[in-house]
């Protein structure tokens, strides 16, 4: 039966496909009335039926030993699903409070198994667990889904809420949407869906009890409607709409030639981060102003063995060579104990690695390693320009030391007769807080600045990005992130030394008029998004942007932010 | 035979004590060389002899099944240990080298891994870790305890460096001193050491060569010099030492009735962090202005139930009653995951609890939890005048929710019939960077502030202060924390919003004329050193400091910060 499920569109894009439901753990279930209680009651017991006849199933298809001990779980568990009082309760729950089936099993495990809690006896108590299980099975079965479909590919994941961590891999897995019950269009998650193009439908209240396993979706990221058993008319719609896409594409790919100038006639620079070999033929193809961010971690992980000066020398070399004469910006190793890391460099067990040994604290507190990682960006300089950028920098101290070690190698690789370019200049990631507030006292010593914003909101914020529980609070757009921006690329301009901002806000085209009404000119993002962002640009007046750069700055609060961006 | 070791003092006091060597793990010994290569040779010797007599020993009282299993380990050990090359090289790396033993097993040690590593048995390559063993077992021998020593009570810990965390520990452990060969005298170790009153002395660099379990040492705190075997005369100094040390304290108990009040007549406010009943004691004897930082975390540790209403008011009003009218400031709960906590309330795994769920996101989460404990809070106040304090407020909008349900409950509870103070004020915890930062779009909605610099200086610093190998790189002396110091207390000022300081740097009386130079003119400290913070006010002359506060504002790195503190 065709149903319409009103969201937010949080990232475009359209998709056909069947739901796969992920539920929350049935005490995370939030309250929800329903209207039509028969129904409801006969949906839930459809699923104890299921949850019975697959018990059923299981016990016979035990033998040998397990069948003696799996068994005696599995006949309790059938013991406790023929119990009146689990049952009678779910029904009373049903139809005087209206509950949904799924809210009523929350409230009916919570009174039971505050019954067990109390008891005396540790053994009864620990039969908690059982009632849990029992409940978790009928949950589930309340939205089984059929036996034919297997594995996510062409799949659109309905789930409570996403964490920006998943979107790559279920994107990787094949997933082709997500809808959510909650989350916001300016969340990390949805910044995240755009920079991948994935489809995200979020604050779709009704999308864990209206839709099924299996049930087929038509969802469109950008109005926000989920239509569940889409008819004749919305499947025409959702052609017409991959069609506009198409079309937009293609209109799309026509900028690729042109330049990145606002509607008043200035051209802001358009840098690329660059990983792969693809990354950097696509920058090149786009027109970017050459590579702003080329992370080296890639090259220390995933290997026992420390890549030695001359495999280090092969990639950055590679990296400059296809960029043919664009200025190539090479990060110093930013490893840290997140990530997946065996060199055995990081440590094992920090406590909070966000704030750990990592960036260039790690690099000066290991000088063999930071001097041969230099001694091959330096040698990778005689090919072509590069610039060398410096992650984690917090302190005057750390960028001077940096500086002191490149001037050295710098020195020896002359004196070894190695081809070494007259100026490498480097800059700084402003990623630490301490840095952006301290920036006057030693922006002397740099030659440019890239700004992370990823790290700077984290650390900011004192908000994990990584960290699902905390849900919207980690934004950039909080009135402290708006004033670090701004004082860092105004302290840069004034001095004269080139500033981009290199983190996912400056990927994501709804974000272009805050930046450039701060003052920014360079950009530094992947190619996946660097068109939008180009139209986006194109778009924009920088003189009227500007004017209204002070209203953005007194604004107390996310809210506020949000309002200034919506009248751009 | 008498030795003096000289280091640099970095908490005042002076220990007279048996040695209790902490060894790094012989892969992190730092290159020292000798001068005597017969006496480090006979050192390394004996070593060896003593570890084949324990090994001997050991093999001796085997017996039934394990004799078996660790017999073979110990027989492949005593090959190794046997082993001529293993000897021979030792040798020759101290006699060519002038290598301390020490630092022979760690270039010895990597010499026989490699060849190891290299191999292409895995079987052979795995015994790595044997050889680490047996090199360990030399390398402890080195400085071989005295078998009649047990336990660490009265003894002086001798050790590369010290972990903030670890001092509270040692000291009620019964350790009389620490001597480090690595730190300095404002690390936030030496913070808290002169907190706990505990002696330190930093940068002894030849302690761990110099010094043998046992060995009997004279520390001084003040001078930074540490005495191995004192002679009579050093004896007499100690003596000479403690005594002037009662002196002072006498001194300084009789500032228990004075104000603090600078050279020019200005009175600074004390407030006490009090935790337990004998802190509200000390508070009120030291002539405390009330408590500034009552910590609510206990009530909820330890126990699997959570405190319910009646529980926090005994703990609250007991408070109260105990200030006896002087104004009590209860903070609201800051569990993290990095706490032990058994309620269930944290989240288990989080990658960064500090920058997780914790402070008011968890409180606003979890608006039961919050409502009882304000509703508790409301009460108390019934019997004195009580602030509420809210940790890890980053924006506006969470202390606007979190006055609404201040405000709610105090009604609900007038409505039940309950006393409730007229007013309540409401504060925030300034420790997120984002907070202080955003602060002149919010001061209006907070009746104070309380700076929490241990936590501010960790995410603006993106450094984790409980991190050890992050060593000195976690410090209040950054020009981005004067600056943000500065700015919020002038925001305060400026507005009449009373403000304070509560974290370790203002029980620090060294840090007295930095703070008082910002403005400041509140300060929330443990009882432990109120009155040294007195004196050190008193001492100050307030004009003369705020002068050069714009100095210190201009400082670009700490050691400009050290040296502005120096001249004061």
């Amino acid at each position: 039966m065709r149903r319409v499920l009103p969201g937010h569109g949080a990232s475009r894009g359209s998709a056909l496909g069947r739901a796969r439901m992920r539920l929350p753990h049935v005490l995370d279930v939030a309250e929800e009335r329903i209207d039509d209680v028969e129904a409801e009651l006969e949906r839930l017991h459809a699923a104890i039926r299921i949850v019975r006849s697959d018990m059923h199933g299981l016990r016979e298809r035990l033998h040998g030993a397990l069948a003696q001990e799996v068994g005696e779980f599995l006949d309790l568990h059938a013991l406790l699903l023929d119990d009146p009082e689990l049952l009678h309760g779910l029904d009373e729950l049903i139809r005087t409070g209206r509950y949904s089936a799924e809210y009523a099993l929350r409230l009916q495990r919570n009174r039971i198994a505050g019954v067990f809690q109390d008891m005396d006896d540790a053994y009864l108590r620990s039969r908690v667990d059982d009632i849990d299980q029992v409940i978790g099975r009928i949950h589930a079965a309340l939205h089984r889904r059929p036996a034919d479909l297997q594995g996510v590919a062409g799949e659109i994941l309905v789930t409570d809420g996403i964490a920006p961590a998943e979107l790559a891999q279920l994107q990787s897995q094949g997933v082709m949407a997500v809808v959510t019950t909650g989350g916001s269009t300016l969340s990390h998650s949805a910044i995240l869906a755009r920079s991948l193009h994935l489809p995200l439908v979020v604050g779709v209240a009704q999308a864990l009890s209206r839709i099924n396993d299996g049930d087929v979706l038509a969802v469109d990221g950008g109005s926000g409607l989920v239509v569940v058993e889409p008819d004749a008319a919305d499947l025409r719609a959702h052609r017409t709409r991959l069609r506009e896409q198409a079309r937009e594409r293609k209109q799309l790919n026509r900028l690729r030639r042109e330049p990145s100038r606002t509607l008043d006639g200035v051209d802001i620079k358009l840098w690329a981060n660059a990983e792969s070999r693809e990354d950097v033929a696509d920058a090149h193809a786009l027109g970017a102003a050459g590579v702003g961010l080329y992370r080296t971690e890639f090259l220390f992980l995933g290997s026992s063995e420390l890549p030695d000066e001359e495999a280090q020398l092969r990639a950055y070399r590679d990296l400059v060579l296809g960029m043919t004469g664009r200025t190539v910006t090479i990060r110093t190793l930013d490893l840290g104990a997140d990530k997946a890391d065996r060199t055995g460099l990081t440590l094992d067990h920090e406590p909070n690695p966000a704030l750990g040994l990592r960036g260039v604290r790690l690099s000066l507190a290991r000088a063999d390693l930071f001097d041969t990682q230099l001694r091959a960006i330096a040698r990778a300089s005689g090919y072509g320009p590069v610039r060398v950028l410096v992650p984690m920098v917090s302190s005057r101290e750390e960028i001077v030391a940096a500086r002191a070690r490149l001037q050295r190698v710098c020195r020896q690789l002359r004196d070894e007769g190695f081809e070494v370019a007259e100026s490498i200049p480097l800059g700084a990631m402003i990623e630490v807080p301490a840095a952006a507030i301290a920036l006057p006292g030693f922006i002397h010593a740099l030659d440019f600045l890239s700004i992370g914003t990823n790290d700077l909101v984290q650390y900011l914020l004192a908000v994990d990005r990584n960290n699902d529980a905390l849900g919207e609070l980690y934004t950039p757009l909080h009135p402290a992130v708006i004033r670090l921006l701004h004082d860092t690329i105004r302290s840069a301009r004034a001095r004269g030394k080139p500033v981009a901002v290199c983190g996912e806000m400056a990927g994501d085209a709804a974000f272009v008029p805050l930046l450039l009404a701060l003052g920014l000119e360079e950009f530094s993002l992947h190619p996946a998004t660097m068109l939008e962002v180009r139209r986006a640009i194109r778009g924009c007046d920088l003189g009227a942007l500007r004017a209204r750069a002070a209203a953005l700055l007194r604004m107390r609060d996310r809210a506020g932010i949000e309002g200034w961006l919506r009248e751009c």
